[in-house]
């Protein structure tokens, strides 16, 4: 069994509800951390532990994306400033016509480069061609939750369930068990209530939690209003899918006092998506409303096709600041919580608090490691404030999932990098032709 | 006179309307850019021209901040997640009164670091000290404007305009004329008619552009009306302010209709300050608005105890990200439109659009060349996109101002970093004492 040794760190544990940074090491043995302290010396001087000098660093639980389309980071910058019927009717549906599996494998690979070197291991994806994610995500060392966007707007449904089921099959708690699958019924607009009851019926008996769009733009809740009288939330909780599934609800926009108070208590979480909401202005979630119910709240970036980068230190800055905004009031999510939105709260969302989120013996080793010798992260007056509102991807010096290095002083381990970014950029060529 | 080639650059000009991207060579003498296009082989071969290499990089003008209070680097950290008067009353005002001249030489060095670092080569200064600012932007090779903060709280008025005439005898047209001084009367709620007055006369004499706070926040307005009877542009319009003097005004959220037609046509420009004003609490500025007035809207960071970084790259993003939310269009704000606001328009409201703010023949040489070699810069769609939406100040490879290179593959050149971060952490510890 590996050992690696994290020598001399500052770690910001998020364990706990304020904030605890340890100063010592952490020890651990195959894919978990066994031990925070001061490893002894027997361990540390044993050749086969493999030390890493954290002096000047922070260690902290490995970021946490629970909203994302990996492979629509061959879209990049392709279609920015635009409607969003225009974007999608004009760009991103024709382009995503073209796509195969090859190209979405190298989509997804070139996500995961950018997502390591911005300090997440995991993420969470609704995509198609979900067999070349799943090979991407193994290859590249991360953890991920993945499902097939299943969208019922023509006579494919029995074969698009069958895609889910075969995900299952093929990839849930593979990869040494870094893969999870879920089942993703796209949206409640495109899922007619019978529809949804048999995504609901998969789901149990698969054991699986469901990832789902849910009131990103006020025109959707305008149809689902004027197709079935009632708001996304109501009809989702009508057909009962929050009294009986963990669900984790993709953005929550655009949510009446009614639809927050159905959320109460909620099995599983939302990912709130700053950047993308801005972005195609669709608004600013109640975040503050939804924690209020219990809710857990966590991060996601969306694709980059729409956010443009896949950098959660973005998502962190923008949770916080909109909230002090949008309320008048800056003490509105602090820093130390917009840092928990995206790690244990993430945790929460996707059903692995027990796994994930928080540096504490038992739980995976999935940790970043943050150099702070820069001037932007100078003078250390609060760190959970610089990492917060000062730090981006960039100061993300090392990176461990499931107890292997996939990053070392900022060179990728688990992929050639510049391979990575040339065969994505020959993917985007050939299903971008404008 | 000194000469370098710039070669193989994709060049962002910023020099007109639409975007424009020239490839081919940058030549600079002295300090100044002396012609694009392909240079002759004679130049670059001869041994006293440095040739940099920008193959894979693209060159944009240096970004220009036109508000800061640089030495409250130092405070970085030290007080987020505060309601303003408690911030400024129990943290900053407390702090503020221990300073002397070597620390905020030191914040402002600490500033500088970070300004270059992150591609910033201009920036807008107001705060206490001031000749020790100018020291750190000599030294540092930065170019800036820079005035005393001018605040008639008690019998100090004739010793602060005193500073003012100093500091333009001592540093106007200073540093190879990297440093213009301004004069800063703090904001209309600091600044009765008479004491306004006094500062405008002064202006008119020493023919300096005025550096002013205004409407940040809704009690300063409310406050105004009180002891007024009207609102602060109005107050300032029925001053004389924009009809006599060329007016750099910071912030500028809180703007009725009727204010905002008196800013039409207003010679200099406003200061836009968005994440500032997002963690404070204060609103979002009618960048639009504006604009459609004919008034130069800039980017500014205000100082990094409130926005805890001075990456110009956040504030790009941030600008574009909330007129597209405020107004509910994508199309609000393009990826070009705000990185001019971080280039042009900030030369036009700083009055220095006919040397920087653009990379034109005849202009200074302060440019910046980012590295696009990376994950979140591929594929390559759309430059202004990546820029805009995606970069950040640590992708900046290489940095000249006025024709110097001030940091080349991330070394800043002009300072020890190491120096600079151990002495601002020292004087950190000196004015921070809880």
């Amino acid at each position: 069994m590996s050992r690696i040794v994290i020598k001399n760190a500052r770690i910001l544990t998020m364990a706990t509800e304020a904030p605890q940074i340890l100063e010592g090491d952490i020890g651990i043995e195959g894919s978990c951390i066994r031990e925070i302290g001061r490893i002894d010396a027997k361990m540390v001087g044993d050749d086969a532990v493999t030390v890493i000098d954290a002096a000047g660093k922070v260690v902290m639980p490995g970021l946490i994306n629970c909203h994302n389309h990996a492979a629509m980071a061959l879209f990049r910058g392709y279609s920015d400033d635009l409607r969003l019927m225009e974007w999608l009717s004009q760009k991103i549906w024709p382009a995503e016509e073209r796509l195969d599996g090859d190209a979405v494998y190298a989509g997804t690979m070139l996500a995961a480069a950018e997502m390591i070197k911005s300090g997440t291991t995991t993420f969470a994806d609704m995509y198609f061609f979900m067999d070349d994610v799943a090979r991407a995500v193994r290859d590249a060392g991360m953890r991920a939750t993945l499902c097939q966007g299943l969208l019922f707007i023509d006579n494919q449904a029995e074969r698009r369930l069958e895609a889910t089921r075969r995900l299952f099959a093929d990839w849930h708690g593979k990869a040494e068990g870094r893969i999870k699958a879920m089942v993703g019924p796209h949206a409640p607009y495109t899922c007619p209530p019978d529809k949804l009851q048999a995504v609901m019926a998969l789901a149990k008996e698969l054991q699986a939690a469901i990832h789902i769009h849910l009131s990103e733009t006020v025109e959707e809740v305008d149809q689902m209003f004027d197709r079935y009288g009632k708001s996304p939330v109501r009809y989702l909780a009508d057909l009962g899918l929050f009294a009986e599934h963990h669900v984790l609800l993709a953005h929550a926009v655009n949510l009446s006092r009614d639809d927050i108070h159905l959320l109460k208590g909620l099995r599983g979480g939302v990912s709130h998506n700053p950047v993308s909401n801005l972005k195609l202005g669709c608004g600013v979630a109640p975040v503050l409303e939804l924690r209020d119910k219990g809710v857990a709240v966590a991060l996601g970036t969306d694709g980059a096709g729409s956010a443009t980068t896949l950098d959660l230190f973005e998502e962190i800055k923008a949770a916080a600041w909109l909230q002090k905004n949008r309320t008048g009031d800056p003490t509105a999510v602090t820093a130390y919580q917009a840092l928990r939105m995206a790690t244990i709260e993430g945790a929460r969302a996707l059903g692995l608090a027990d796994r994930i989120g928080s540096i504490e013996p038992g739980k995976q080793a999935d940790l970043i490691l943050i150099d702070m010798n820069k001037p932007h992260l100078f003078p250390q007056n609060d760190i959970c404030a610089l990492l917060a509102y000062a730090a981006n991807g960039a100061d993300v010096d090392t990176v461990l999932i499931d107890g292997k290095v996939v990053m070392q002083n900022r060179q990728l381990l688990t992929m050639h990098e510049a391979d990575v970014l040339a065969e994505a950029a020959a993917a985007a060529r050939r299903v971008i032709r404008d």
